[in-house]
């Protein structure tokens, strides 16, 4: 039988994005979704690329109408939107996949530090699981709600967790200077993401207070056993989807390329969605559009003595959307690439 | 049993869209694939967006090892390759689907017009299909050799059938601009695909001869059961993929939009590929992104009684390489939509 | 002494371009400018590349303090603002160009049609000129109101006139297929004009009711001595800056390029800003990026004996704000090309 | 009287901008130019831009006779070229600025090392200055030859200029994440620089090894007093202009936010051309497009304790042409901002 999934927020670039992957997935069935600007609507008048693929009619939501009969709903919401509307699923017995930032930090005040915000329930912390596979399958396989990660977050442990889980590099020093398409920031219209701002254009924003910093400090920390702080820079690039991360540390051991790379492979060996890459094949973010992979080069500068690291997502996919979907697989006991071996699309 | 596919030329873009595509197609499998410029190597040096889907190793070149155990062979060669090797294969009895020029225009006097050629083998030009499985579903069905079309005439014709075919248009004073992202003009370095020279710029070429329209007057010729002429004009936009085709024509009948409505869709009631709009979802390129789609809306411009029909398709899909699978569905029996409802991507 | 200038509406794109060219012009000052949205601001706040060049406070604005020495006031605002204000500038003597749509349509009643409002002083609209100058320029001299013409209609225009004025083509079937940047639309923030549904997009919009058509068929049918009507297809293309128009006319009298140039370098001999292309040099936007300069290509395809006229401006410039200054400096008695001969940006 | 300017290699795209700029300039002109791959040619057939502002036409380049009557050559040429021509031109007593990489590292063996090439002239190295005017003004102005500053270099330099000459960074540990556009690469077809492989893609290139550290790396040490090392990563952006260098430091001095403002106003506060900004305003390349400015902006991120410093330059303006003509000024004893105050393009 089909995993029966509902979506709640169905309208972002999220929730679209869920819609195209889980229309190719064999083993689950998108049965309801629902979205408060648009009820009512046919979701191909929000997401007029799946005309013809799903006619969906989204409902007024009503709690317990909602669940039934569902196995697990994803929440693509904005931070603080999915905390209490979480709490009532779970108390329904509803496995729950979280896109929004609500779960990701273990600890309510560090939460309440980079949100702003009280966290509604903060009981259901410790139930719930950093959805990051290729660090937490395990934890994931048991979970009753799991975390989805940030996009920046993913790429950038992605690239650090085999450095800090073999003690290779300094704790101190790491920086993580991050390019992003325009989609990561949503639909939003805002000065910054009308057309002719983003065009022929770049620059940083955000430098050092991020949100994401939050989570990625969490992961790291608890990757090297010990608190850690990093420079986070995210920049914004004239293009739609993708996000390369250059990541650069300090080795603390002795290491040439060749060790660098082997420890790589090593940590990475059972993940289905790393791609090792090298420096004539440098990450590019057009290699991985469309697809949940995540393609990485560690790089050794012998020059300088430095380790930079080079990772790239789609933020859509691997970044939010696939990377929900690789979840949810692992959760119900599927191969977890199940539905996710689409290739990216090139050009 | 699985259709099992051979690839000649599989290093170009529509070479690497059909690899993409066929990986997700659950009755087909890419037996063979070779490329003279490629020999030897990985295919995904050439395709890095396909690493860890496919590995397949190229081989050098010979027709009897190519062809044994093959069901059918996908051509992607550039004019004037295709026609001598396609004589060989069809000597052996094997399908094929020519992505290029070389099938599409029956009269070999017109082919040596447009393409400055000899035709090499006029004698399997009667044997070919024009395959545009909307227009010509019932001959693809049976033959040997299918002429996969233009990505400019797939969206041009397809744009005027219903109107041809029922007669309610002139003839005369047809015009199709056209604009076409720059994938259509393959991975070729000249100085036109240089991105400096592309991003942030728009221009017309080829205006009155471009190759592409022997194809599309001889198809709406045969529509329209008169030889016409057409006005085609082409147009670089910057952006990768897609192409968006704005046809006017002259009505001879006295329609309305319901009408005109009626006659599309009527037209395209069997065609799982075609998405008809109407004036307030004008085709966008980015909903066709990476589908099989062709949208398509008729509008009539009430003040000066032009028909002015929109359509819109991804020029590597349903222009090239999805066509050509959903004519090989057709060749082998299969449901025309297997391995081709993947929703496009958007954003 | 220089021309002293006042802008009403200095924070939208025309605005901003209006100060960037008036910076470079040796004969003309900004004295004053004003915006409703960012009154008491630092216009380099709205217009950051003026950094260092301007940083003219903007003042709360009065009629009669802001006239005051002021020598010709720009009007960079919304249709429908524009002429009660103009109305009172008038009454003090003051020259004005009008960068809005509120003067260019010399009907009240056809203004009301295609603007759905009642014009504020129609009794003006026979003072005000249609400040084309390649066309108009005698009046232009003499004027105290010029209308500064819209994008879409200055690169339309441009491209027939020579064939209306010298009666060689049809006033029957003439279309104009547009494709703009997206600065013609201005800085509004809508989802049209959101980064991810413009980029790797295309699309056509208002087909067929677009306001701009309006102006088109007064000036054409004014060139061509006969009411005329036209089919005008505006599209949205990935880019910042500039116009490209596809237009198609069928000739009534026999001709050959060579003589449809002559045609063309005669009308236009003593027009600084246009530059006659061919087909070895089709026109392209990036060409007049930044500049004002109008490349046209007038293309007989003799084939079908269709004539093919491309015109290719910034919209910003020649379209707007250069168009303006090249008013002012007729009006003031300077020459056209004061202050505008900067060649254009390229790549 | 003018100074009369030659150029040699106009073809490229800093000779293109050296014409656009230099058709404002209003006390110099360009009296011949010459390429080799267009010898014979109108100039603008290879900037078609130009049209109508220059009709330049170049002659076939002989040594005596170009350097008559010229009192400054510009040599847009690749490394390699410039020397033996520079040696040539300098014993006819003419002023060089030399726009290629020959002349800006001072070291014989350092040239060697990072160009792979036995420097044609070592003699002439001490007689050329290193022509970045923020930094060395005095000697500009008695220099024959002026080594114009690669785009990287230009936009790190000043970014970090401050920081060592004021000793308050460590000169461990300097990165310099810098993103550019395409025109930075040049005209050069690559499959790098086909427009499908740039547009919607991002990715880095020769990490740790590209020749600009050479300069970049000598400078530095001058400004810090002392040899240092950095990590230089260029990344390559979907856009034509522009480069943003994302450069992180750490303090060694106790450092607020304003004292770091403070300190940079100061270092800077006789430069017309740096324009400082801060975290509110940070650095836009489409800020400076068509430019002549480099926008900073250096931030403290307390948290870390860590400075990161954004800098922003169109890379064929103060990157490469912008700067020669600035240079030009400094050496006739101009203005340094003699036609250089056009404000950029914006959108």
């Amino acid at each position: 039988m089909k995993i029966r999934v509902g979506i709640v927020g169905v309208t972002g670039y999220t929730g679209g994005e869920l819609l195209r992957l889980l229309l190719n997935h064999p083993q689950a069935e998108v049965k309801k979704a629902t979205s408060r600007s648009n009820a009512g609507n046919d979701v191909t008048l929000v997401h007029p690329n799946l005309k013809g693929e799903i006619s969906l009619i989204e409902d007024e939501f009503e709690i317990d109408s909602f669940v039934k009969d569902i196995d697990l709903v994803f929440l693509a919401l904005p931070h603080g939107k999915s905390a209490p509307l979480a709490r009532e699923i779970y108390d329904r017995d509803v496995k729950i996949i979280d896109l929004g930032a609500d779960f990701r930090i273990k600890d309510a005040e560090a939460y309440k530090l980079w949100y702003e915000l009280e966290h509604a329930c903060p009981e259901l912390l410790e139930e719930s699981v950093y959805g990051l596979p290729e660090i937490h399958k395990d934890e994931i396989q048991k979970a009753m709600i799991v975390a989805n990660p940030g996009c920046y977050p993913t790429s950038i442990i992605l690239a650090l967790a085999p450095l800090l889980a073999n003690k290779v590099i300094s704790r101190e020093n790491i920086i993580a200077d991050s390019k992003s398409g325009v989609s990561g920031a949503g639909k939003t219209l805002t000065d910054t993401s009308h057309f002719a701002n983003i065009n022929e254009n770049l620059h940083a924003y955000k430098v050092g207070n991020h949100r994401h910093i939050g989570e990625i400090e969490q992961e790291l920390s608890l990757l090297g056993q010990s608190q850690l702080l990093i420079n986070f820079t995210p920049h914004l690039v004239p293009m739609n989807r993708g996000i390369l991360s250059s990541v650069y540390a300090i080795p603390v051991v002795k290491l040439r390329q060749k060790e660098l790379d082997e420890l790589y492979h090593e940590f990475y060996k059972d993940c289905p969605f790393i791609r090792l890459r090298d420096k004539d094949s440098l990450p590019q973010t057009k290699w991985v559009q469309g697809s949940n992979y995540c393609d990485i080069a560690p790089i050794l500068d012998e020059r300088t003595g430095r380790i930079i690291v080079f990772s790239a997502i789609d933020n859509l996919v691997k970044g939010a959307s696939g990377q929900a979907i690789q979840n949810m697989n692992i959760m119900f006991g599927l191969d977890e690439t199940t539905g996710l071996k689409l290739a990216g699309m090139y050009p």
